[in-house]
């Protein structure tokens, strides 16, 4: 059994969110439908809500908040929220600007999601969307159909958040989390395989002395399996990935370095100072760092990295305030 | 070899810095001392540091920042840091109003301290400590003679960087430090031991189906190996332990639960949930919750609680703004 802080694993989801609206008094939850939902609703704004399964925490309820998401949607571990789910949150937070919901390139995902669309349409709320799919590693993966969508999604919450807080139409709000979609990559690295609580053992391994370069927050295959690597060279095999999809070079960059779960943070930041030293010889500057864990896998150990070229307006969308459990400026 | 994301082990501290003053610009670094500071400095007020050993991240450097500490000094993997390098910051973040030091109960810290505070003497710095010690699993511990201390140190940094920030004399300041820390109470619970980087495997061990409570964040002995229990259960004797200890009953608190650094924030939330059912039945009534990863041990899997009652002071130093890497109101 991999020990964990739990009750019975089938509550895990359900308690989680107890615990979490227990901690964050501003946020309010409907236990039916598993949705969380900012209380303080803005008349007029265009409601942005995530979706996806938990496991991943704080995505998605951390980022409830100011100037981010109004709501967010959890599915049971690593699965899709069901329509009826989604629908409940849109009416949550449909205060007549409509809606738009961030999601990850994930089949089940999507598919409810296309349900729960037409089924807020049959309610009058005009609902869109995005769709992540920020990880170069590989181009299908077992869930999804095209890229996976990981840990760049937080920054298309914060730009789309902040769009909409300027008072942007929904086409508006879409149309700027197009773009930062559109400009943001992301790959990972596992050191080692996740465990979903009640299970005896993970539903795959990653050997004593390997990594797995570019694998999925699920645990999906990644690119490859290799030995145990020093952070800077691993650093420099990751990086390259995402630069030969997209050139980052001479130009001026959000970047992320995310833990999956299990690393600390010391690590995290070692990491970093790694990453660092590469952008600079490619001229790449930083504008903003953010080291911690903000889309993890469970238990899972390892790291991702996601850059997010920034334009004029991005820029100041990304800076503007927000106060989520997850992320605060 | 316990997988870590790192380089070569003994620069795995200087390189941890390197990237966090990367992540963080507002922050400043002095390498050869292993120290950073908060670049801006208030003419006049108390300067806050503090200090203590490495592979409890995001302590101490996470928490320089405004509202907080002007300045934390990093000691090797869980070893204190030098006399010298603490005389390093006094020096930085004195400007003329003198230095308190937060210090946790281990006797290296206590011994390089007093070194440190009579050089500072010697060059016209005042310097007052706090000695925090929340742990109340076990009276002497491995590193110290007294209680240890544990996760309660970020709300003694907390109320003493607000104290210091309304313009209170040095001696104001250690005072409301002072009364915060008689008013904190903590106990930690671990699944798993912790790997210091460069090593085949941990020190000490904790059985594949046991825990132990009460361990400290060195892994020092705690008060009973058990085997693993529900959440619920757990909740129920971690709290129990500190209630014995000091009664919190009726009163407002501020709580936190803080991971060790390798257990996901799924499970955090969970029991923080179960918490709150117990502290109902007690009328205690929770004013402020904190859920994360605040004072780490390295890849230690578990968690501590810990409960800090609030007076009418306190309550307003624990709510004032504070913006650092690790902790943002």
């Amino acid at each position: 059994m991999v020990k964990k802080i739990m009750n019975e694993p089938q509550n895990i989801v359900d308690e989680m969110l107890e615990g979490f609206v227990f901690a964050h008094e501003e946020i309010e939850w409907f236990p039916n439908y598993r949705v969380v939902a900012l209380k303080e609703k803005k008349k007029g704004k265009v409601g942005i809500m995530s979706v996806g399964g938990s496991g991943h925490e704080p995505a998605h309820a951390g980022y409830v908040g100011k100037g981010m998401l109004d709501a967010a949607v959890a599915g049971n571990l690593f699965a899709s929220p069901s329509p009826d789910q989604m629908l409940k949150a849109m009416e949550e937070i449909n205060t007549g600007a409509g809606v738009l919901v961030v999601l990850k390139n994930y089949s089940g995902d999507l598919m409810n999601y296309s349900v729960a669309k037409e089924l807020a349409q049959m309610k009058g709320i005009e609902v869109e969307c995005v769709v992540v799919k920020d990880d170069v590693a590989v181009p299908d993966s077992t869930y999804s159909t095209g890229r996976r969508g990981i840990a760049g999604t937080i920054f298309v919450h914060k730009i789309a958040g902040a769009k909409a807080n300027e008072g942007a139409s929904l086409q508006e709000v879409k149309e700027a989390a197009e773009i930062a979609n559109a400009n943001i990559r992301s790959i990972g690295m596992s050191m080692t395989a996740c465990t979903l609580p009640g299970l005896d053992k993970p539903g795959f391994t990653v050997a004593d002395d390997e990594i797995e370069i570019g694998m999925g927050i699920h645990g999906e295959p990644g690119i490859q399996k290799t030995k145990i690597k020093k952070a800077s060279e691993l650093a420099e095999i990751m990086l390259a990935k995402i630069i030969e999809d997209y050139d980052y070079s001479e130009s001026e960059i959000a970047l992320m370095i995310n833990g999956l779960g299990a690393t600390p943070l010391m690590e995290l930041y070692v990491f970093a100072g790694c990453i660092q030293k590469l952008l600079k010889a490619k001229r790449i500057s930083a504008h903003k760092v953010l080291v911690g864990n903000y889309m993890t896998s469970l238990d899972m150990a390892g790291c991702s990295i996601t850059m997010f070229k920034l334009d004029k307006q991005t820029k100041r969308l990304l800076d503007a305030p927000c106060n989520t459990p997850g992320l605060k400026f």
